[in-house]
Protein backbone atom coordinates (compact mmCIF):
# COMPACT_ATOMS: atom_id res chain seq x y z
CA UNK A 1 0.00 0.00 0.00
CA UNK A 2 1.91 3.29 -1.16
CA UNK A 3 0.03 5.72 1.09
CA UNK A 4 1.25 3.79 4.08
CA UNK A 5 4.93 3.54 2.98
CA UNK A 6 4.94 7.00 2.77
CA UNK A 7 3.44 7.99 5.88
CA UNK A 8 5.81 5.22 7.65
CA UNK A 9 8.66 7.32 5.64
CA UNK A 10 7.61 10.71 6.47
CA UNK A 11 5.80 10.39 9.67
CA UNK A 12 8.04 6.79 11.59
CA UNK A 13 11.00 7.40 13.52
CA UNK A 14 13.39 4.31 13.73
CA UNK A 15 14.70 3.97 17.24
CA UNK A 16 17.77 1.66 18.76
CA UNK A 17 17.20 -1.84 18.18
CA UNK A 18 15.50 -1.74 15.06
CA UNK A 19 12.24 -0.60 16.77
CA UNK A 20 9.93 1.77 14.03
CA UNK A 21 7.78 3.65 16.17
CA UNK A 22 4.60 4.88 13.97
CA UNK A 23 2.56 6.23 17.43
CA UNK A 24 1.97 9.46 15.14
CA UNK A 25 -0.69 7.74 13.18
CA UNK A 26 -0.89 4.36 14.11
CA UNK A 27 -0.76 3.36 17.35
CA UNK A 28 -1.01 5.76 20.63
CA UNK A 29 -2.24 8.71 18.14
CA UNK A 30 -4.57 7.23 15.28
CA UNK A 31 -5.30 8.73 11.99
CA UNK A 32 -8.90 7.80 11.52
CA UNK A 33 -9.25 9.01 7.92
CA UNK A 34 -6.02 6.81 6.56
CA UNK A 35 -7.53 3.68 8.88
CA UNK A 36 -10.07 4.27 6.62
CA UNK A 37 -8.33 3.82 3.34
CA UNK A 38 -6.29 0.98 5.61
CA UNK A 39 -10.13 -0.68 5.52
CA UNK A 40 -10.75 -0.44 2.50
CA UNK A 41 -7.10 -2.44 0.78
CA UNK A 42 -7.83 -5.18 3.80
CA UNK A 43 -11.27 -5.58 1.81
CA UNK A 44 -9.28 -5.70 -1.41
CA UNK A 45 -6.76 -7.91 -0.36
CA UNK A 46 -9.44 -10.53 1.36
CA UNK A 47 -12.72 -9.83 -1.15
CA UNK A 48 -12.53 -13.35 -2.08
CA UNK A 49 -13.55 -14.53 1.02
CA UNK A 50 -16.55 -14.53 3.60
CA UNK A 51 -15.81 -13.15 7.53
CA UNK A 52 -18.29 -13.15 10.28
CA UNK A 53 -15.58 -11.86 12.90
CA UNK A 54 -12.42 -9.67 13.36
CA UNK A 55 -10.38 -10.81 15.71
CA UNK A 56 -7.51 -8.36 17.22
CA UNK A 57 -5.98 -7.93 20.87
CA UNK A 58 -5.12 -5.28 23.36
CA UNK A 59 -4.34 -2.74 22.78
CA UNK A 60 -3.27 -0.77 19.76
CA UNK A 61 -5.03 -3.14 17.20
CA UNK A 62 -8.85 -2.69 18.64
CA UNK A 63 -9.09 1.01 16.97
CA UNK A 64 -7.73 -0.35 13.45
CA UNK A 65 -10.03 -3.57 13.28
CA UNK A 66 -13.15 -1.25 14.76
CA UNK A 67 -12.55 0.87 11.47
CA UNK A 68 -11.91 -2.34 9.25
CA UNK A 69 -15.06 -3.66 10.44
CA UNK A 70 -16.59 -0.95 8.26
CA UNK A 71 -15.58 -2.36 5.23
CA UNK A 72 -16.47 -6.09 6.06
CA UNK A 73 -20.43 -5.93 6.68
CA UNK A 74 -20.01 -4.15 10.26
CA UNK A 75 -19.01 -7.78 11.12
CA UNK A 76 -18.72 -7.89 15.33
CA UNK A 77 -14.93 -6.87 16.51
CA UNK A 78 -13.70 -9.10 19.33
CA UNK A 79 -10.29 -7.96 21.21
CA UNK A 80 -8.51 -10.47 23.24
CA UNK A 81 -7.99 -9.09 26.37
CA UNK A 82 -4.51 -9.10 28.06
CA UNK A 83 -5.20 -8.88 31.60
CA UNK A 84 -7.37 -10.48 34.77
CA UNK A 85 -10.22 -8.19 34.85
CA UNK A 86 -13.31 -8.88 37.27
CA UNK A 87 -15.52 -7.72 34.24
CA UNK A 88 -14.51 -11.09 32.80
CA UNK A 89 -16.59 -13.93 32.71
CA UNK A 90 -14.76 -16.70 33.65
CA UNK A 91 -15.65 -18.97 30.82
CA UNK A 92 -12.75 -17.66 28.84
CA UNK A 93 -10.30 -19.32 26.06
CA UNK A 94 -6.95 -18.88 27.03
CA UNK A 95 -3.74 -18.54 25.51
CA UNK A 96 0.03 -17.24 26.13
CA UNK A 97 1.73 -14.81 24.16
CA UNK A 98 5.52 -13.54 24.55
CA UNK A 99 5.49 -9.85 23.82
CA UNK A 100 9.73 -8.49 22.40
CA UNK A 101 8.83 -5.25 23.29
CA UNK A 102 7.51 -5.53 26.28
CA UNK A 103 9.88 -8.74 27.44
CA UNK A 104 7.41 -10.61 28.96
CA UNK A 105 5.42 -13.25 28.57
CA UNK A 106 1.29 -12.38 29.13
CA UNK A 107 -2.00 -14.27 28.93
CA UNK A 108 -4.64 -13.39 26.38
CA UNK A 109 -8.24 -13.86 27.04
CA UNK A 110 -11.54 -14.46 24.89
CA UNK A 111 -14.77 -14.88 26.26
CA UNK A 112 -16.02 -18.08 24.96
CA UNK A 113 -19.57 -16.46 24.35
CA UNK A 114 -18.00 -14.24 21.56
CA UNK A 115 -15.66 -17.13 19.18
CA UNK A 116 -18.44 -19.88 17.89
CA UNK A 117 -17.38 -23.16 16.19
CA UNK A 118 -17.48 -22.64 12.82
CA UNK A 119 -17.45 -18.94 12.38
CA UNK A 120 -15.05 -17.24 9.96
CA UNK A 121 -12.31 -15.03 11.80
CA UNK A 122 -10.22 -12.56 10.34
CA UNK A 123 -7.51 -11.29 12.35
CA UNK A 124 -6.27 -8.08 12.55
CA UNK A 125 -3.12 -6.73 13.80
CA UNK A 126 -0.86 -3.38 14.02
CA UNK A 127 2.45 -5.25 13.52
CA UNK A 128 4.10 -8.57 12.59
CA UNK A 129 7.39 -9.25 13.86
CA UNK A 130 8.23 -12.78 15.66
CA UNK A 131 4.20 -13.42 15.19
CA UNK A 132 3.70 -14.34 19.30
CA UNK A 133 0.07 -11.87 19.06
CA UNK A 134 -0.75 -13.81 15.69
CA UNK A 135 0.44 -17.32 17.23
CA UNK A 136 -1.78 -16.59 20.61
CA UNK A 137 -4.71 -15.57 18.23
CA UNK A 138 -4.90 -18.34 16.25
CA UNK A 139 -4.31 -21.07 19.13
CA UNK A 140 -8.00 -18.54 20.63
CA UNK A 141 -9.49 -19.51 17.33
CA UNK A 142 -8.56 -22.88 16.99
CA UNK A 143 -9.82 -23.28 20.97
CA UNK A 144 -13.26 -22.63 19.60
CA UNK A 145 -13.55 -24.49 16.97
CA UNK A 146 -13.30 -21.37 13.99
CA UNK A 147 -12.14 -21.28 11.15
CA UNK A 148 -8.84 -18.76 10.57
CA UNK A 149 -9.75 -17.32 7.62
CA UNK A 150 -6.83 -14.70 7.04
CA UNK A 151 -4.66 -12.27 9.04
CA UNK A 152 -4.90 -8.84 7.82
CA UNK A 153 -1.31 -6.99 9.15
CA UNK A 154 -0.76 -2.95 8.93
CA UNK A 155 3.36 -3.45 9.20
CA UNK A 156 5.34 -6.43 8.87
CA UNK A 157 8.89 -7.05 9.52
CA UNK A 158 9.93 -9.02 6.69
CA UNK A 159 13.11 -9.88 8.39
CA UNK A 160 12.00 -11.65 11.21
CA UNK A 161 10.39 -14.70 11.39
CA UNK A 162 6.50 -13.93 11.98
CA UNK A 163 5.19 -14.56 8.62
CA UNK A 164 6.78 -18.31 8.32
CA UNK A 165 5.68 -19.05 11.69
CA UNK A 166 1.71 -18.01 10.56
CA UNK A 167 1.82 -19.87 6.98
CA UNK A 168 3.63 -22.58 9.17
CA UNK A 169 0.27 -23.33 10.72
CA UNK A 170 -1.71 -22.60 7.78
CA UNK A 171 -2.38 -18.58 7.71
CA UNK A 172 -2.60 -16.66 4.97
CA UNK A 173 -1.04 -13.64 6.02
CA UNK A 174 -1.72 -10.53 3.85
CA UNK A 175 0.41 -7.03 5.40
CA UNK A 176 -0.06 -3.95 4.01
CA UNK A 177 3.84 -2.69 4.04
CA UNK A 178 6.46 -4.95 4.40
CA UNK A 179 9.84 -3.72 6.02
CA UNK A 180 12.94 -5.60 4.08
CA UNK A 181 15.08 -3.82 6.64
CA UNK A 182 16.77 -0.99 8.63
CA UNK A 183 19.94 0.26 6.71
CA UNK A 184 22.08 2.92 8.64
CA UNK A 185 18.25 3.83 10.71
CA UNK A 186 16.76 4.05 7.25
CA UNK A 187 13.99 2.10 6.36
CA UNK A 188 13.86 -0.31 2.93
CA UNK A 189 10.98 -1.73 2.12
CA UNK A 190 10.34 -5.17 0.18
CA UNK B 1 -30.32 7.66 23.99
CA UNK B 2 -33.37 5.31 23.55
CA UNK B 3 -31.37 2.75 21.53
CA UNK B 4 -28.38 2.01 23.58
CA UNK B 5 -31.26 1.94 27.11
CA UNK B 6 -33.15 -1.37 25.30
CA UNK B 7 -29.61 -2.71 24.29
CA UNK B 8 -28.48 -2.81 28.01
CA UNK B 9 -31.72 -3.73 28.97
CA UNK B 10 -31.80 -6.38 26.21
CA UNK B 11 -27.97 -7.14 26.19
CA UNK B 12 -26.50 -6.49 29.39
CA UNK B 13 -26.12 -8.60 32.28
CA UNK B 14 -25.78 -7.02 35.98
CA UNK B 15 -23.47 -9.18 37.93
CA UNK B 16 -22.51 -9.47 42.12
CA UNK B 17 -21.11 -5.72 43.25
CA UNK B 18 -23.36 -4.15 40.70
CA UNK B 19 -21.24 -5.04 37.83
CA UNK B 20 -22.96 -4.34 34.40
CA UNK B 21 -21.77 -6.48 31.65
CA UNK B 22 -22.26 -4.66 28.26
CA UNK B 23 -19.05 -7.14 26.77
CA UNK B 24 -20.69 -8.43 24.28
CA UNK B 25 -21.44 -4.81 22.04
CA UNK B 26 -19.30 -2.62 23.86
CA UNK B 27 -15.68 -3.42 25.49
CA UNK B 28 -14.92 -7.02 24.53
CA UNK B 29 -16.64 -7.88 21.46
CA UNK B 30 -17.86 -4.41 19.84
CA UNK B 31 -21.45 -3.60 17.38
CA UNK B 32 -19.33 -1.57 15.12
CA UNK B 33 -23.03 -0.16 13.54
CA UNK B 34 -23.89 0.53 16.75
CA UNK B 35 -21.07 2.54 17.57
CA UNK B 36 -21.41 4.64 14.43
CA UNK B 37 -25.17 5.72 16.07
CA UNK B 38 -23.01 6.62 19.25
CA UNK B 39 -20.71 8.98 17.17
CA UNK B 40 -24.15 10.29 15.61
CA UNK B 41 -25.38 11.09 19.04
CA UNK B 42 -21.71 12.69 20.42
CA UNK B 43 -22.02 14.66 17.76
CA UNK B 44 -25.83 16.12 18.49
CA UNK B 45 -25.25 16.56 21.91
CA UNK B 46 -21.65 17.85 21.71
CA UNK B 47 -22.60 20.24 18.40
CA UNK B 48 -22.06 23.40 19.82
CA UNK B 49 -18.20 22.80 20.15
CA UNK B 50 -15.05 22.74 18.22
CA UNK B 51 -13.19 19.38 18.90
CA UNK B 52 -9.29 19.31 17.80
CA UNK B 53 -8.47 15.83 19.52
CA UNK B 54 -10.22 12.84 20.83
CA UNK B 55 -8.72 11.54 23.92
CA UNK B 56 -9.41 8.09 25.49
CA UNK B 57 -7.52 5.67 27.25
CA UNK B 58 -6.55 2.18 26.76
CA UNK B 59 -8.39 -0.69 26.29
CA UNK B 60 -12.25 0.04 26.21
CA UNK B 61 -12.51 3.55 25.23
CA UNK B 62 -9.89 2.72 22.03
CA UNK B 63 -12.95 1.72 19.44
CA UNK B 64 -15.78 3.93 20.82
CA UNK B 65 -13.13 6.89 20.35
CA UNK B 66 -12.00 5.30 16.45
CA UNK B 67 -15.69 5.37 15.45
CA UNK B 68 -16.66 9.16 17.00
CA UNK B 69 -13.80 10.70 15.29
CA UNK B 70 -15.77 10.10 12.28
CA UNK B 71 -18.68 12.13 13.32
CA UNK B 72 -16.14 14.91 14.42
CA UNK B 73 -14.37 15.68 10.84
CA UNK B 74 -11.71 12.62 11.70
CA UNK B 75 -9.96 14.20 13.97
CA UNK B 76 -6.93 12.60 15.17
CA UNK B 77 -7.60 9.87 18.70
CA UNK B 78 -5.09 9.93 20.99
CA UNK B 79 -5.21 6.94 23.69
CA UNK B 80 -3.44 7.14 26.95
CA UNK B 81 -1.51 4.33 27.76
CA UNK B 82 -1.61 2.33 30.66
CA UNK B 83 1.67 -0.25 30.47
CA UNK B 84 5.25 1.13 30.31
CA UNK B 85 6.20 -0.03 26.88
CA UNK B 86 9.62 0.41 25.34
CA UNK B 87 8.34 2.19 22.15
CA UNK B 88 6.50 4.82 24.64
CA UNK B 89 8.68 7.76 24.12
CA UNK B 90 10.10 9.23 27.52
CA UNK B 91 8.69 12.15 27.05
CA UNK B 92 5.34 11.56 28.36
CA UNK B 93 2.52 13.16 30.59
CA UNK B 94 1.84 11.14 33.17
CA UNK B 95 -1.40 10.59 36.00
CA UNK B 96 -2.38 8.23 38.10
CA UNK B 97 -5.28 6.56 38.07
CA UNK B 98 -7.27 4.21 40.22
CA UNK B 99 -9.34 1.13 39.09
CA UNK B 100 -12.39 -0.07 40.81
CA UNK B 101 -13.18 -2.56 38.79
CA UNK B 102 -8.99 -4.16 38.61
CA UNK B 103 -8.69 -3.23 42.35
CA UNK B 104 -5.55 -1.31 42.18
CA UNK B 105 -3.60 1.88 40.83
CA UNK B 106 -1.66 2.40 37.63
CA UNK B 107 0.13 5.23 35.42
CA UNK B 108 -1.04 6.54 32.28
CA UNK B 109 0.61 8.13 29.94
CA UNK B 110 0.33 10.23 26.46
CA UNK B 111 3.32 11.26 24.86
CA UNK B 112 3.90 14.99 25.22
CA UNK B 113 3.56 15.68 21.15
CA UNK B 114 0.14 14.49 20.97
CA UNK B 115 -2.02 16.84 23.23
CA UNK B 116 -0.33 20.38 22.33
CA UNK B 117 -0.72 23.43 24.45
CA UNK B 118 -4.47 25.17 23.17
CA UNK B 119 -5.46 21.91 21.56
CA UNK B 120 -9.74 21.47 22.31
CA UNK B 121 -9.56 18.10 24.09
CA UNK B 122 -13.07 15.87 23.98
CA UNK B 123 -12.62 13.03 26.19
CA UNK B 124 -14.68 9.62 25.06
CA UNK B 125 -14.82 6.83 27.30
CA UNK B 126 -17.26 3.55 27.89
CA UNK B 127 -18.01 4.23 32.01
CA UNK B 128 -18.51 6.70 34.42
CA UNK B 129 -18.02 5.29 37.94
CA UNK B 130 -16.05 7.17 40.01
CA UNK B 131 -14.73 9.29 37.28
CA UNK B 132 -11.13 7.79 38.29
CA UNK B 133 -10.04 6.93 34.48
CA UNK B 134 -11.66 10.63 33.39
CA UNK B 135 -9.87 12.69 36.24
CA UNK B 136 -6.74 11.17 35.14
CA UNK B 137 -7.26 12.34 31.17
CA UNK B 138 -7.94 15.66 32.77
CA UNK B 139 -4.91 15.76 34.49
CA UNK B 140 -2.94 14.90 31.24
CA UNK B 141 -5.11 17.54 29.66
CA UNK B 142 -4.20 19.80 31.89
CA UNK B 143 -0.49 19.16 31.99
CA UNK B 144 -0.33 20.36 28.55
CA UNK B 145 -1.96 23.42 28.85
CA UNK B 146 -5.07 22.38 26.46
CA UNK B 147 -8.50 23.31 26.43
CA UNK B 148 -10.94 20.24 27.85
CA UNK B 149 -14.32 21.09 25.80
CA UNK B 150 -16.21 17.69 26.96
CA UNK B 151 -16.47 14.60 28.47
CA UNK B 152 -18.39 12.00 26.40
CA UNK B 153 -19.28 8.57 28.58
CA UNK B 154 -21.39 6.16 26.87
CA UNK B 155 -22.76 4.44 30.05
CA UNK B 156 -22.96 6.34 33.41
CA UNK B 157 -23.20 4.96 36.53
CA UNK B 158 -25.43 7.73 38.61
CA UNK B 159 -25.79 6.68 41.92
CA UNK B 160 -22.13 7.01 41.71
CA UNK B 161 -20.04 10.21 42.39
CA UNK B 162 -17.92 10.19 39.42
CA UNK B 163 -20.21 13.11 37.88
CA UNK B 164 -19.78 15.77 40.73
CA UNK B 165 -16.10 15.27 40.61
CA UNK B 166 -15.66 15.61 37.10
CA UNK B 167 -17.79 18.58 36.96
CA UNK B 168 -16.61 20.04 40.14
CA UNK B 169 -13.61 20.50 38.05
CA UNK B 170 -15.54 22.41 35.79
CA UNK B 171 -16.09 19.78 32.79
CA UNK B 172 -18.87 19.58 30.91
CA UNK B 173 -20.37 15.80 31.11
CA UNK B 174 -22.64 14.14 28.32
CA UNK B 175 -23.74 10.08 29.39
CA UNK B 176 -25.91 8.81 27.02
CA UNK B 177 -27.48 6.60 29.26
CA UNK B 178 -27.52 7.31 32.82
CA UNK B 179 -28.33 3.95 35.53
CA UNK B 180 -30.18 5.43 38.02
CA UNK B 181 -29.91 2.06 40.19
CA UNK B 182 -29.86 -1.71 40.43
CA UNK B 183 -32.66 -3.25 42.19
CA UNK B 184 -32.91 -6.71 42.03
CA UNK B 185 -30.62 -7.09 39.45
CA UNK B 186 -32.66 -5.12 37.14
CA UNK B 187 -31.68 -1.91 35.82
CA UNK B 188 -33.66 1.38 36.37
CA UNK B 189 -32.46 4.28 34.21
CA UNK B 190 -32.56 7.81 35.45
Amino acid sequence: MEKLKEKILNEGKVREGNILKVDCFLNHQMDIKFLNEVGQEFRERFKDIKVDKILTIEASGIGIAAIVSQYFDYVPVVFAKKTESLNLDKEVYEAEVASFTKKKTYKVRVGKQFIKEGENILIIDDFLAKGCAAKGMIDLVNQAGANLVGIGIVIEKGFQEGREVLEGMGARVESLAIIDKFEDGKIVFR
